[in-house]
Formats: structure tokens, C-alpha cells, sequence
């Protein structure tokens, strides 16, 4: 229920505007009720912000954190919104920060293989930018044509290209950051390699604006692989899927990537996007493999042979770029298609150490099956990095119980199976109660000492993570 | 000045000998001195331990580090000593953790891409024993041979092959941790991809043991590489030396390593380990690149072709294991070969923005010249890091002031050409006087409050970073 904000916000929305200037800041209630949604889609919003900000620069950043920090003000950075874990909801009314307007490439330097950004740069913008001096930003969240940088840093967000590339926290040299009482710091260097101080950088990835608002940041960059393959192998057992993912690996072949699909998955998206999927396989792997061309046809070969050695019932090769671009959709296609099957669409992101990934995928179906959940289930196998992407209707208390249910049984699984509750999703205010769970008590106990330390008044991104 | 303990030690030891055995604990004047030096070889020891414990178990380094915090003596761990900036120095006597006697692999993972190591565990030996299953751990600092996996951790060392695939730091899963007052803690969980809660794994990753004691880590390994090939290309001007490494990663390359011997680490290394390099080049390039056969043929010719377009006057390629041996031999020899110019040797390990590299190193050899100091500059210059291994005799106290003095200005020189003060070997007590002026102050201050945080009693190998 929204906690409709009684008090006087005009000498709040005056500082702001005297700060960021009168056309950056938002306060009327639709805007903010706007600004109480992410891309979790969970809940109905339960608080709402007193005012959103678009600063222009650190120093209003710096300026805003002053004034928040003196008045005891709650401040929610955030860029797109497209999270999956409420991780930019305001939960003690405050300040939102758009980074909408800090969204400039501010150099891209071939020689030292690093890029400067503002937070509000959509991450295919910046692939793009980079591309044409062939270089290569690897990170791929989903939604990576409007998610921005500063909030998959906040979150570490990965993408298929994880399984050889990494995940976000392997792609940032150095970071400016606001402090929650308005001080400007750098974390690293200009160098990505250096051990001098404290990985203060590490720190601050992945905290969901926990600790500090990620104002610049300093991006490694890699030479673009010259060329790729992409296929999609069929199987009619999972574990024959997972044996052939193994056997890749063990023939010293790193696919750039190794994408799930289960029957579901398939049927769904070949319904919304019909590109010629096979609808009656009970899994289907897509690999990648990239470099130089003249290393691909033997990889290839062998992920061909190794594929059939596992039973492999049909393998299909993109031939051209269309026809990878067609197999790219239906892959990404997988949490849209899923929004066919009933109004709304929850994802989850549990991973676990990958010899458990046959136990968790079949465990996976197992509660969704009791809780009679429509759910398609695909994801970074290489990484043991599932998705399950549940169909259902959250105005159906019923539905959304069941939901709450399979979700608590979801986590215990993933964690009996010496896994985690995220992989690349973040925790935000969705799975904060689980924390403990999966965390040992005092490491929890030193986490949260680390938030004290940075945030004593607790105004940064309250109620998130713990 | 060796600081003699006066005071009865009877209780420390009696007590060490209980938690780990009375086969455990040293406690003599002579092994106490042998104890206070390390590689760094920088000045003779200031202080002594009051007693060297080789533990046994994760439980025992816990029950050492309550009765340190109880009674507030300092710990500081240390696995080979091998580090090159005083991190394992005794600063304020206390007890010495030598890890020699943890020292197991505990599980190599296949499936799982990992292994399970206690800190004693030697690099080569962990590097051979998952070689064994077809898999790679990188990091290769240069005395591999020697140097354990602990220490890298608490450094994050790299080495040659960082260039292509990271140091330490990338390569750590889970750290379990003993904390000040002796509580056990793990950092991450199983799983190599991971989001669930503040990074703290990176934060202990290079904190030099100053923030908890690390007893096992979850190592992340990756598939080995199929083959490599190794070149020297010789120039005759730094300018074509590094445009060469640009053009090369400009061709979309990434050799696995690509590092510089100037002139006077060729004739050093030459009459050291006679192996014909050619002592009349201005530089040398070791170039190695690694993968699939089927790749390497072609990148090979593009590395040939640019290195003549760039003036390379000579490339010798070596053709068989044993001129591989040989190359690397000498690359390795670096070192040791410099300390036959004078009785000792001190390494630096400055880095820079790669498109500084020129600047860097001849700015090191001016001021190397001025000091009149024997320097033998290499290092890994596809990373922008270069170590300078200057040759002297300690006990001539104008040359040591010279040193000093060079140090200084090198420092200077690296934070001017917008470098930092270690790549890859640590700051320890030997770089912290300068630390202050690599980082800003605030981001100083918010280090020194997280030391606080994880030791408020300061018996955590103090005197070390800052």
C-alpha cells in the first residue's frame, strides 16, 4: 500500500532544484508512482519517493548526498529499472536518482583497452561505441538494449556470455563514487592491474547502491573476437545435455556460450516467435563458440561429434547472420514469450556448482509442478545459472501463494545443492529474507557492520540486500 | 635493530604448544631472526616474532587468533616469504603463521571447474596437479617454483601470463577466513558466479593479511589451453618495441603474454645463462600465444609480419619444448641474473596506463642513470607494469641513499604518468610511506576504517599497506 506522503516536500523539491535545476526534478504523484516499479513486478508498491532527481553531474550527485545526509533523506540510485530483484524500489520514501542524464561515453581509449562512463549509458550503446575500434564489452544482461552500466555495476550483472567472459565485476578498473555524506572518492586507479590498497572497487559492484552511488566508472575492455558460430543442439534427456556440456569442456573448448532451453521454453517461444524450434525435445543447448576463424571448424567438429556421442537428436548451425540473429531472438525471446502464458511473469536466477545441474533443473520442475506453476526454465548452464521464468497471474492470491511457496523451496534447493541465491540478478528487497539462509551468520554479521560503516544513517538504498 | 624480547615468553609458547603441538612452535633467537626477513632483502630486520606457529588446522589458526586478540600480540601470516615488499615482516612481535604444514590440495573439480586448496599448497604444484585434468590456473608469479598460493592471495599476484588472463584475484571463488578475534567465516559460496551479498572475497583478496587470516580457498580454474608457441622479437627503439605491442593488440590478438627485456637485462641474463640472446638490441619482446593449434599458425604470421613492419631486426621463434625451455629460462633468470652485478638486488613494480609504457621506462632508466644504479628494467608490458631490478650493495650506505632516492622519483614518475605504486607485488611496509600519494585521501580514510571494522585491536600484520 502506497504510504501517501503527508508532509510538506517544498522545501526538499526547492534544494533539489536549486541543485540539479528546476526541469530535473520530478514530484507529482503519478511521476513518482511511476518511479515505485521496477522490472521485478512483484508487488504493488508499498512506498513512494518524496521527489526523482536527473543530476547532471558528480558534484550534484555530491551536493544531493550532503543535503540527504544532513535531513536524514533515503536516496535510491537508479538508471533503467530493469532489475529483477526490487533492488531500486524506495522503501523509506527519499530521494530517487535517474542517472538518465549522466549518459556519456566520456572516452574510449584503445591503447589501454579501457572506456569512462557515466552511469546512464545503455550497456549496447557502449558494446556498440566499442565495437568500432574493435573492442569488445562482454557483459550481456537480457535487456541490455535499455539497461545501463550503473545499474548492472550495482548488481554485477552477467549474461550468456559469463561462461567465458565473466560477469560485470570483471570489466570495471575503477569507479568514482559518492559517499553517503556527499564525499567524492576513486576506488582503483587507471590501471587494471594494481594491488595498491584495498579492492575497495569489488567492494562497491554488486552492492545495489548500498554503500555508495556509483557516479563514473572505468571499464575494461578485450579485442573483439574475429569471428563466432552459434547452434542449437536438441536432446530428449537432460542428462544427455549436461553430459555433452561436460564433454565440451573437457575437450578444452570454451564456448562463449552454453545456453539451456527445456520443452517448455521451447514450445513458448516458438509460439511467440515461430523461427523454427523443435517443439518436441525435452532440451535444447545453444553454443557459441568465438575467436579467430581459422580455430572455429575444428571446434565446431568436435562439439558436432561430442553432441552426437551424447545422443544428440538434431543440431542446427546459423549459416548466416540472419540465421544466428533469428536463433539470438527465440534465446532472448524467453522471459517475453513467457508473458503469453499469463499477465505477469516472475524470473528467478538460483545457481549452483554445475555437477548439480541435472538435480537442480529436475528439482526446479518438480516444485513448479506441485505448485502448479506454468514455468519455463532456461539459463547459463555452463555456469549452473538457472532461470526459471513462472507465468502467472499476481492478482489471483491463490497463484501468487503458490508462488511464494515454490520460491522458498526454489532457494532451499539451490542451497542444498551447495548453491546460491543469485548468480547475476542481485538481491534487492525480493530475497533479502533468504539471506540468512545462505550466508553464514557471521559473515552476514561483517556485511552488515561494512553497511554501518559506510552508511551510518542508513539513507543509502534502505531495505535492500539484508 | 633487532628489538630483543626481554619479557618471559613462557606463557605464549607453553599456550601455542597446546593449540598446535609441541612440534609446531619455534621459539629460538635464531629462528625468531631467520623469520624476520623476507625476499624484500631491503634492510636488516627492525623487529622479531615472539614465536613461529606452523598450525595444522583452520580450528587451530582460530584458537591461535583468540588467544592473540585476548592478550593483543600481532599475528602475521606467511606461506614461502617470497613476497618483494616486506608483507610478512614482524612489525610489532607478536607470532609468525607459517603455513608450510597446511599445505594440502584438497579436491581438484573437474565438472565444477575448481579446486579446494589450504594456504601452504605451492603454485607449480597446484598448476601440475590440475594439468593432470586437462585444466589451467594462470597466475605465474616469476618464483612459482617456491611461492604458495596464500601469499599470492594476500598479494594478488600476477606474472607473465597476467596480461591474457588475470591475476590472483580473478581466479578466487571462496575464501574461508579467520577473523581477528578468531571467528571463522567463508566470503562467497560454490558457485564462481555469484551476487548474493557485498563482495567481501576481492576485499581480502590483496589486503596483505591485515583484515583476517585466510585458511583454504575455493580456486576457479579453466580448461587448459591446447598448445602455444613462444617468439623473442628484438627492436632497436622502445617506440617500435611498443607500437609493435599495440599493432598487435590492435589485430585483434591477445597473446597470453608479451613481455620486455631492455637491453641491460639481455646482456645481464646472457652471460648469466649464456642462451644467445642478442645483446646489442635497444629491447626484446617475449611474445607467447596459446590456444587451439588450428588458431596459432595465422596469428603467429600476423605477429611476424607486424613486428618487421614495426623494424624488428630479429625473431627467433623457438621451434622445439626444449628452445621454449630455453626462452623462458632466461625471461625467469631476470632476477637472479641481475644479482650477479652487486651482492643484492631490489625489484620495483610500478604500472602504468599502457599508453604511457615508453615514457615509463625511459623516465626509469634517467633516473636509474642518475643515481648511477645498475638496472635491469623488465616486465610485463602489455599490462603497462614494469619492474626495474636495480643491483647494489646494501652495505654501501651512499648507495642504498641512492636508492632511496630513485625509488622516490620512480613512484613520482609512475603517479605522474597517471600509474599506481604495485601491479602485482603488494604494498606491505616497504611502499606504504608513498601510498598516499596513489590514493586520494578519503578513499585513505574509508580504507583505514574498514582495518578498524575487521581489527579494532590492530594485531593483524600491522604496520603493513598504510
Amino acid at each position: 500500500m502506497i504510504n501517501i506522503l503527508k508532509k510538506n516536500n517544498n522545501d526538499l523539491i526547492e534544494n533539489l532544484k536549486k541543485i540539479a535545476g528546476t526541469n530535473n526534478v520530478l514530484y507529482s504523484y503519478d511521476e513518482l508512482y511511476t518511479y515505485s516499479t521496477d522490472s521485478t513486478n512483484i508487488t504493488n508498491p508499498e512506498e513512494i519517493a518524496q521527489a526523482v532527481v536527473f543530476p547532471l553531474s558528480t558534484k550534484q550527485v555530491s551536493q544531493i548526498m550532503q543535503f540527504a545526509y544532513k535531513n536524514n533523506l533515503a536516496v535510491v540510485p537508479r538508471s533503467a529499472g530493469t532489475n529483477l530483484c526490487g533492488a531500486c524500489l524506495p522503501k523509506k520514501n527519499g530521494i530517487i536518482l535517474d542517472f538518465a542524464k549522466m549518459n556519456r561515453i566520456l572516452e574510449i581509449n584503445k591503447n589501454n583497452l579501457s572506456a569512462s562512463v557515466e552511469p546512464g549509458v545503455v550497456i549496447e550503446d557502449l558494446q556498440k561505441a566499442v565495437e568500432k575500434y574493435d573492442l569488445f564489452y562482454p557483459p550481456d544482461p537480457s535487456n541490455l538494449k535499455v539497461s545501463m552500466i550503473g545499474g548492472s555495476i550495482g548488481l554485477s550483472s552477467g549474461g550468456p556470455h559469463s561462461f567465458k567472459y565473466g560477469t560485470t565485476k570483471d570489466y570495471i578498473i575503477d569507479l568514482e563514487v559518492v559517499l553517503a555524506d556527499g564525499t567524492i572518492i576513486h576506488t582503483g586507479s587507471e590501471c587494471a592491474k594494481n594491488v595498491t590498497g584495498y579492492n575497495l572497487t569489488q567492494l562497491f559492484v554488486g552492492s545495489e547502491g548500498t554503500l555508495g552511488i556509483i557516479t563514473r566508472a572505468l571499464i575494461r575492455l578485450i579485442p573483439k573476437p574475429e569471428s563466432k558460430r552459434v547452434m542449437l543442439a536438441y536432446f530428449d534427456t537432460l542428462e544427455d545435455t549436461s553430459k555433452t556440456v561436460n564433454d565440451i569442456i573437457s575437450n578444452l573448448i570454451t564456448p562463449s556460450v552454453i545456453d539451456l532451453m527445456d520443452n517448455n521454453t521451447l514450445k513458448t517461444v516458438e509460439s511467440f516467435y515461430p523461427s523454427g524450434l523443435l517443439i518436441d525435445k525435452t532440451a535444447a543447448l545453444l553454443i557459441e563458440i568465438d575467436g579467430f576463424k581459422s580455430a572455429l571448424d575444428s571446434q565446431y567438429e568436435k562439439i558436432i561429434e561430442i553432441c552426437r556421442q551424447n545422443n544428440s537428436s538434431f543440431i542446427q548451425t546459423a549459416a548466416t547472420k540472419e540465421e544466428e540473429e533469428r536463433i539470438w531472438i527465440s534465446r532472448r525471446s524467453s522471459f517475453g514469450a513467457t508473458a503469453k502464458l499469463a499477465p505477469n511473469v516472475l524470473t528467478e536466477d538460483v545457481v549452483v556448482p554445475r555437477e548439480n545441474i541435472i538435480k537442480l533443473v529436475k528439482g526446479i520442475r518438480e516444485i513448479c509442478d506441485k505448485y502448479q506453476l506454468k514455468t519455463c526454465i532456461m539459463g547459463h548452464i555452463g555456469d549452473g545459472n538457472i532461470h526459471p521464468n513462472i507465468a502467472l497471474d499476481l492478482r489471483n492470491i491463490n497463484e501468487f501463494q503458490n508462488f511464494r511457496q515454490a520460491k522458498r523451496e526454489l532457494f532451499e534447493l539451490a542451497l542444498r545443492l551447495h548453491g546460491t541465491l543469485s548468480g547475476e540478478h542481485g538481491i534487492g528487497c525480493e530475497k533479502s529474507e533468504f539471506i540468512t539462509k545462505a550466508l553464514d551468520i557471521n559473515s552476514i554479521k561483517l556485511m552488515k557492520q561494512v553497511k554501518q560503516l559506510f552508511d551510518p544513517k542508513n539513507i543509502l538504498n534502505p531495505g535492500k540486500i539484508f
